[in-house]
Order: C-alpha cells, then structure tokens, then sequence
C-alpha cells in the first residue's frame, strides 16, 4: 500500500491548499495525539484482534468449512457495523457476481447481507433461498437491535416451520459476552455464541467474529487479514508524524476541516471496494460526528462522508467536484494488478475515431482515467489524496480497514473528540421504541402523538 | 405523492432553519424564474418526453418484447445518465432479487447495467453470462464516451467468436441523431439506432429511449412512465410557489445553501429506491456544480449530493446527521405501501424484551423508524424534507423523478447557472485520450508525464 499526500498542499493544488506553515501548526499537536494513542492503547481493543486471536481464528475457520459442508446459502443478519465489515471483505476479494457463479466456482455458500427492515427486500431474499438450507449469521452487539431482532423473529419462525424443532441448527450467534436479549437466547439454548469483545465498537469490529465468520464462509485466509492489519499497525504506531501514515491523514483531514472542508470523498477506482467506501463512511461518520469536544464544549464536529465510484461517478460527480465549491477532501483508491487484464480487442467491424483503444487494456484505461481524473481536479484546485493497493487480496485490503481504524482514532485526537461513541443514534432508538409500543416509552409515544405546529402551504399533494 | 417543506422552516428546527422572512426575500425571484423556465421549455426538450413519444414508446415495447423472445440476458451498456435511469427504475420497480428469479418468475431477460471499466467487474460479467444468448444495449449520446466504447469493442469480439457474423443481431444501440462513432456505425452497418433527442442531456434522459429500453425489457408499461411524469408536470408548471413543488424544493435548497448547507442528502426509506439516490445524485451534482454563473462571474456553485438509505445507514450516518454540523439538507423518502406486508411473528422462542415486536410488521417497523429520525433530526435542529410515496412502481417513480428533473431545472434558476452542460469534465476526458494516445493529444500527453514537484516526506509505504 502505497499513500501520496502531496495533492493535500499548496504546491499542488495552489491557494487553497495546507501551506506548510498550517503544517507545523497542527504537528506541534502530534506528540500529544500519539501520548493519547499510546496510553489508550488497551481501551481501543480493536487494535489486539490481528493479535489475540489464534484460537478463535482457528475455531471461526473450522465453523467456516462446516457451514459450507452443510448449506447452501449464508445469510448475515445485522446492520451497521455488524454488516459493512462483511460485506467490505466480500467485494473487495471475492468474485463480483459471487452468487451467480455455480457452487463448484465458489468457495461455498451464496453469500447475503441483510442489513435493512425492507419488507419487499426481505421477502425477495426468501423468494429465492431455502431457509432450511440456509446458515443465519445473527449479530447484535448490544443484543438489543431492534432491525436485528425483528429479522431473527422471522426467521426462526420459518425455520421452525421448514425443518421443525432442530431449527437453532442453521444460526450462528455473535454479541456481547454477557449481557442482552442474544446472550440470554444462547443460555437459554445451551448455545455458545461468538463475542465481541468490550472495546471494539461496531464500526471497528471487522477483525473480530463479526467479520471473521463471514470471512471463513468466504474461504478466505484469516490469518492474512490478521497480517495485513498488522502490516498497517506497524507504522500507525510510529510517534513520527513523517513515519506514521494514521496520523498523516488525520492531522491533513482536520487542518482541511478547519479550512471549510466538511466532506470526505472516497472514490475507489474498483467495483469491489464500492463497499469499503462504505465501511469507510460509517466509520469516519460516527466516529467524528460529535456534538461535544471532551471537555464538554459544543463543537457539532464531523466531516461528511461521500461515497463515490471510478470510472462510473466521472460521469455524476467530478463536474461539481472541479467547478464546484472548496468544500472536500477526495481520497481516490487505486488498485495497481486486478485479477483479470481485459484486453480492448480490435473488433469486427471499423470503429473509426475509437480505434485507438485497439490493442490496448481496459486495466490501462482505469489506470489512466484515475490519473486523469486526479490531475483534473488538482488542476482545479481540490485537496485530494492517492492510496494505491497493489491488488484485492485479504492482505491488501485488511492493511487498509486497519490504517482507516487508526487514522480515524488519530483524527478523534486531533479533533479533540470521543471517537468510540455515539449517543446521537439514541433519539431515534427511543423514538421507534415508542412507536412500536414497546412498554416503558408510553411518555415519549404521547409526545410523538401530539400533533405539531405545520404550516400547510409547505405541503403537497401531486 | 406528498411532499412536506414544513421541517425546512426555523418554526420546526428552530434558528438554524429558514425564516419566513428568507422564504418571502427568496421569492421575490419565483416570477423571473418562472419566466425563464416557460421561455426554456422547448430547449429543456426532456419536458417534451412525457407527451412527444407514442410512437416511439409502441416501437420499443414492441422492441422488448421481442428481445426477451429472443434472448435470456439484456445488458446496458452505457455509463452517467446512460444507465443511472435504467438502474432506477429497474430496483425502483422490480423484485428486489430479479436476477436470481427462475426465468418464469420475471418479466423476461435477466437485467444487467454495466457503467464501469473494472477489468474484474467485466470479467465476472461474462463469467455468468453466455454472449449469444444475451442482448447488450449501446447508450451512449456523443457516441464518443470512451468507457462505453470499450465495452462495446470487446464485446462485438466476443459476439463475433461466438455466434459469427450475425453478431449485430444481438446489438441495440442509442445515439444521436446525426453525429458520432455509434452513429456512424449504425449508417454503416444498416441499423436504425433509438435516438437522443437535441435538448436531452444524460441526465434528464430516463424517459427518453435511453431508459425506456430497459423498461420495456423489465416488462413495464411505458405510459405508465408518462403518465407519472406528466402528473408531476402538471403541478411543476404552475406559475405560484405555493402551488409549484419544484420551485418550493428548488427555492428551499438555494435559501440553506446561501445559509451553508452545502450537502443534500437524499435518504430514501426502501432498498428499491437506493438507485433513485444515485440518479438524484448525478442529476443534482452536475447541474448545479458550476465554475460560473450566466453572466460569467466566478461563483464556484454547487450542492454536493449524498446518497443514504433509510433504516440502514441510521446506524451509519445519523449520528453525525444528529450531532455534526449544520450542513446539511436531509430529503427523507417513505413509501405508503410496499408490495410485501411482511409480519413479525412470534418466534418458536422467548425473545424476552424484543416480544413487544411479536404481530407487529417490518412494514410498521419501518415506517417508524422513518418517524422517528425524522423527529431525532428535527429536534437535532437539521433542515429536513418528507417526500412520500404511496407506492413503489412506474407511475409513482416516474413522478418523484420529474419533479426531481424539475426542481434542478429551477434551482439552475434560483443559483443563476446553466444547469444542463457540464464543462467541469472535458479537462479529465482530454487527460484520458492523451494518457490513452489517441492522436491529437500529443502536447497533453508531454505534460502529463513531465514530473511534477512532489515532497517524498508526504509519501508513505506501508
């Protein structure tokens, strides 16, 4: 992995880039950043897993194996957290139509993340799968997720109906050690579920069972996902600020925030990492959003997260992202070896003007829209940056989820920031309580009920 | 469908919503913009779509009819506005797992949109598709687009080793009337290509045949489509802003844009309705992100649209939506009625506190959620919008897409800019031909190899 900062500065990007003097600012903070990274070092546990977990790496991979001898179809039940890891890990090395491949083509099961409450989506899943040859992967943290919750209810109903009593057969369990409704079900079941850890919070727990499972179903090796993220951990822990990549970003990301850039691109130039850009965005969203700094000021902190695709959103987005405002970092991703070269042939019939790409690649083409696109927006003056994986294997892409990870705790520092909460989602876990009736929230359902001030003229019927 | 401005007003979000008194200054300019947009209607030739195209709409049903008698696969081809349309309104209006359906369960041909150049992305295509057996679709207006280009060379070479000579037989093409590469092919080759009409940008070119190939392949009835456009043009022409949607969103977004909302987010509640965010997106950035205004003063506009996807991305996005910045306009999307009522049953198990959820629906599940981070974000003070739709299928979707079309077509005239080009991209094009060698771009080429000054201290290798 490869990551080019220069396109952050004013010497690329002209007047409205970091000068080096807002540079030196912002690193004098650097030795206070990495005290804090180093003494909450055991509190983030999410930086033990490419460590700690040999046996259960073992255990999970076991599991893999048997679910693929016994099924033909894993499904994931989760959201959030629980869901982007896995499906980040499933695109990003996997084959890209996976599920229309024919089983000896695949590693094992079709492969299904279930991470919304859609009727229509959740009816179309069970249109298409036996659920008595389907493994339901069910993971919920707190045990208490609600859009969790309802999907197992249905499901074990089905099962029920479909294969009878031996129907915990087909779920695999993953939450907390000790508390919530899923701990509770697995004692009550004699059922030994995987456990998140304390310390590893959704958003980071892609290296513990939340995403491993997935992984083994995958086939993918797990041990090269512990090493890439350890690869990535070997420099994210260097004090330096020049050696240290997880900090370069951060302190980069918050000086362009103070400068009037309150969004994030990532653009992956590769269909497979559509879903990491997505991983990325949960984690840079509930990470930094905040509406306190620790010591209790209102900050309303937070860079959006803008999730972007090359070549396809050249065609959507890179208009606004050159003529538009200054307002966006954009880090592109690049992938330097896909697994296919498509050659451009020359084909049967003249194509005129377009016979230039006779002979040539689409692996070229990539490439060279990636850099065109680069050039064209540092050209116009936006703050970008370059990651380049060498490929889209479990290494290169683990060493990238992890520097993410870091740089996104190393940004929660500069920012001043708790990076591991996120007490703004509760309103509206509270709010749905009292709309489903759930008993305790009869206070919060009569407020929702009341009928509020509106203004009919701002509303249409078509 | 309904759309309800209410939670955009300082009276719902309190001080940092829009005042009445920013709402009357705003429209003192709906009578020049309304003057502009009945001046413009003949140019803006997409509002002729709903009207002009009876026979067109005959000849390509006719025309899917007989590619789903003929072939198994249909494929687009085509990327930006080329295939954004198709996409929404094939997860918009389809079984959400279309393509794993038996042959008899769908409407016709399996569906495909292929808008990138991923060498693995093409690749996994054909590993699941054979080429004789399928139907590709050629979109591209300028006939120059040199991602779809591509994709057309390799796959005439594939046709050609497969099913040989008659390999055109398997090729519909779009372009424009006169002028480009795919023209001239089709001149050459004999072929009568659909047709992009003068005035119809990619972007506002759903309803046009670039779009409604793929609707009559998904086995929908085309005037359905106009119908729900013209539906939406009926409302979306009136001269008053209390009586014109598109103008109230249009003048909305432009009054939280000058108060710094630079972000638009569009988070529908329905997984069919992710690629109507994406369509949205594309729609929204291109027109409104400009370098200058019409009188050739340097403004820099532009809203960055971000696609999000209800209830899903709450456990992603909405803590920064709730506790971040005040950026940001959220348009939030229900649906009344999905096609599945989908209950909550009560499991073969206790699920102890989740038992509240036993009888309810995920229909009811999420239409709450809906509610409740509607209020969360109210109470959060963030502006916000509720569009609703009574349900998911060609005449609702078409409408929400017009009054979409709309409203940017009158947000161009509110922000003073030329909503339908996009010079923004030629810079990145012009790069990609000269990295590509196409000759002409020769001196580009030169330099965009001549080294450009960098500081290896911002490089990091992992």
């Amino acid at each position: 992995m490869r990551i080019d900062f220069n396109n952050m500065l004013d010497t690329a990007v002209g007047e409205h880039g970091i000068t080096m003097a807002e540079v030196e600012a912002e690193a004098a903070k650097v030795p206070a950043v990495h005290a804090a990274m180093t003494a909450k070092k055991d509190e983030m546990a999410w930086r033990a897993l490419p460590y700690n977990q040999d046996a259960i790496a073992r255990d999970i991979t076991d599991k893999g194996n048997w679910i693929n001898d016994h099924f033909q179809n894993f499904v994931v039940l989760g959201i959030g957290g629980s869901a982007l890891g896995s499906k980040a890990l499933f695109t990003g090395t996997k084959h890209l139509r996976y599920n229309e491949l024919k089983r000896a083509e695949r590693a094992g099961c079709r492969f299904y993340v279930v991470d919304n409450v859609d009727p229509d989506g959740i009816q179309a899943l069970f249109d298409i799968i036996d659920p008595a040859e389907t493994c339901f992967h069910v993971i919920s943290k707190s045990g208490n997720t609600v859009e969790t919750m309802s999907q197992f209810m249905i499901v074990l109903h089905m099962l029920k109906e479909t294969i009878g009593d031996d129907f915990m057969r087909n779920i695999v369990l993953t939450t907390d050690k000790e508390t919530g409704i899923l701990r509770n079900i697995a004692n009550a079941y004699n059922m030994t579920p995987y456990v998140v850890p304390d310390g590893v919070g959704g958003r980071f727990s892609v290296l513990s069972p939340v995403g491993l499972v997935s992984a083994a179903v995958l086939g993918l090796d797990i041990q090269m996902l512990f090493e890439g993220a350890r690869k990535a951990d070997e420099k994210c822990t260097k004090s330096d600020l020049y050696e240290n990549p997880a900090y370069m970003y951060a302190m980069l990301q918050t000086i362009a925030m103070h400068k009037g850039c309150n969004i994030s691109v990532m653009m992956p130039y590769a269909d497979g990492l559509a879903n990491t850009a997505e991983w990325y965005a949960q984690l840079w969203a509930e990470s930094l959003g905040k509406q306190y700094d620790l010591s209790g000021e209102i900050v309303h902190a937070g860079q959006t997260p803008v999730r972007a695709l090359g070549v396809t959103d050249q065609h959507s987005q890179i208009q606004l992202y050159t003529e538009g405002p200054f307002d966006k970092v954009i880090t592109f991703v690049g992938v330097e070896n896909f697994d296919t070269v498509m050659p451009i042939p020359k084909p049967p019939i003249d194509v005129q003007d377009a016979s230039y790409l006779e002979g040539q690649t689409l692996n070229k083409l990539i490439a060279s829209e990636l850099a065109a696109t680069e050039y064209a927006v540092t050209q116009a003056g936006k703050m970008n940056m370059m990651v380049t994986l060498s490929e889209l294997g479990p290494v290169e892409l683990s060493e990238f989820l992890f520097f993410l990870e870091m740089a996104t705790a190393a940004a929660g520092e500069f920012l001043g920031i708790n990076a591991f909460d996120q007490p703004g989602v509760e309103a509206g876990k509270i709010a749905t309580f009292a709309l489903m009736g759930r008993s305790g929230y009869e206070e919060k359902a009569k407020e929702l009920s009341s009928p509020k001030a509106q203004n009919d003229k701002f509303i249409f019927e078509l």
